[in-house]
């Protein structure tokens, strides 16, 4: 499988992404960090319900997002069609750091960076990465990449 | 206890509520409107742990909204002073609806309308109102209240 | 050009669409609204400049949605991939309404309505629809489309 | 006029803040971080018109934020009483940057921050800071205020 099919996404900027200022209006671009890594794990074939809670069915490890930035580079208006690249890497047994770098218009345009902890819900302590988590850390890593931030 | 303490609040429209055409992007009024809910509940006094699930402390009854609706009658820019005026409805023994006013300027601007519908979590089937509901419900019925929509 | 092109579009819920009690948060169905129209104009063929607001180009036409509503059938959850059916239709020459239908599962799990307005931006006035716009409701009036909520 | 009625600033938890996992949806405190700063030039008396742009009303200098960060220290909840201290710092005669500290029930709870530049719309260079923004940073500068990030 090419990881450019889970790693490379798109993306439109819609009107309700961008505030008075005719911009996206920057935390949108934290949610847009999310949506992303979501649907990177989704194209990878992780389904949503192995990572995330749904009713009735508590996750046994949670994967709350502990630090996160953001860099603007160059506005970005509504209807701007966007190139996502995800870049994941294992930093040790249970986290992970995630870097997004947008592009339009043929430069990059923002870049974002998400770290994420695995807990285990019950003891509320640090455990390993889920193991779906593990395989789509180490599928990316042989990927390239792009540069660090 | 003065029923304008509960049902008649204050917001100010922040720039991240609004769009590039510069003022309050619609679906915004929506979550004003959950917002004003939530906070009437706890003027009133009902901690929002009665009413809505925290982490390891599910719900019995759950209150999905079931219909919701919205007019905009002018339109809001960033740092419009709202006020917003509550009128809660009590349908049937498990249904009560909200209508909410919206004023700026001395004028209506908008109007917004929820529906919550009692459900017991474990059989997924309708049930009575929780008892706090009930109580704000009936002491926010003799307040008179503004015009339906 | 297929209609269902245009009026067919396909989203997953996503895990910042969830609240606390696990399901779509009601609002966001309203954004989601607002997104599957610009897409649906997109896909048309008609560049979101032509309609939205971008810095330094204001639109001469704004169409603000005078009102929306929605009915919540079943929940949503993280994950769920849902097909949102478009059907929009000409008022009179100054307005429009789109309704949306939601399925997901075999089932229809939510419905929602916007009705837009075209007011010239200097004169503040209604003003005939945009010549796009009224393109893209002709082609999609001879789709047949959905049953009327 | 003491500083903290501008820069000690409370906001709660509301349900819509929220994700399944039952706490606060990390793009959220970005959002959260924003509206803090506005109310924090509402209340050193300073208007939104001044400084956002509304319709009509194009500003000379837009704020944009270039950079923005958040640590999350411990969850929080639906219902949640939360303190933000506002520490806003002078970085060039173009820019500044905001750091906000949460607290909650005794603790820090999350930090965030958020880097602005001031640039001129006609000509899209740096430019000097709206002079209310200067009175607002050297206002600030005299109350202490919180350990860096």
């Amino acid at each position: 499988m090419d990881p450019d099919s889970w790693l490379r996404l798109n993306r439109t900027v819609r009107f309700g992404d961008t505030d008075a200022a005719g911009v996206l209006h920057f935390p949108q671009l934290l949610h847009w960090c999310h949506q992303a890594y979501e649907e990177s794990l989704e194209r990878f074939g992780i389904a949503a319900s192995a990572i995330f809670p749904t009713p009735g069915q508590p996750l046994t490890v949670a994967l709350p997002v502990v630090h996160c930035s953001a860099d603007f580079l160059a506005p970005l208006v509504c209807g701007d069609a966007v190139t996502i690249q995800l870049t994941p890497q294992r930093l040790d047994p249970s986290s992970f750091e995630l870097r997004y770098s947008f592009r339009c218009r043929q430069q990059e345009v923002a870049r974002g960076l998400s770290r994420h902890v695995a807990i285990a819900s019950a003891e509320r302590r640090r455990c390993p990465l889920p193991e779906p988590i593990q395989r789509w850390l180490e599928a990316s890593s042989l990927s390239g990449g792009i540069q660090p931030l």
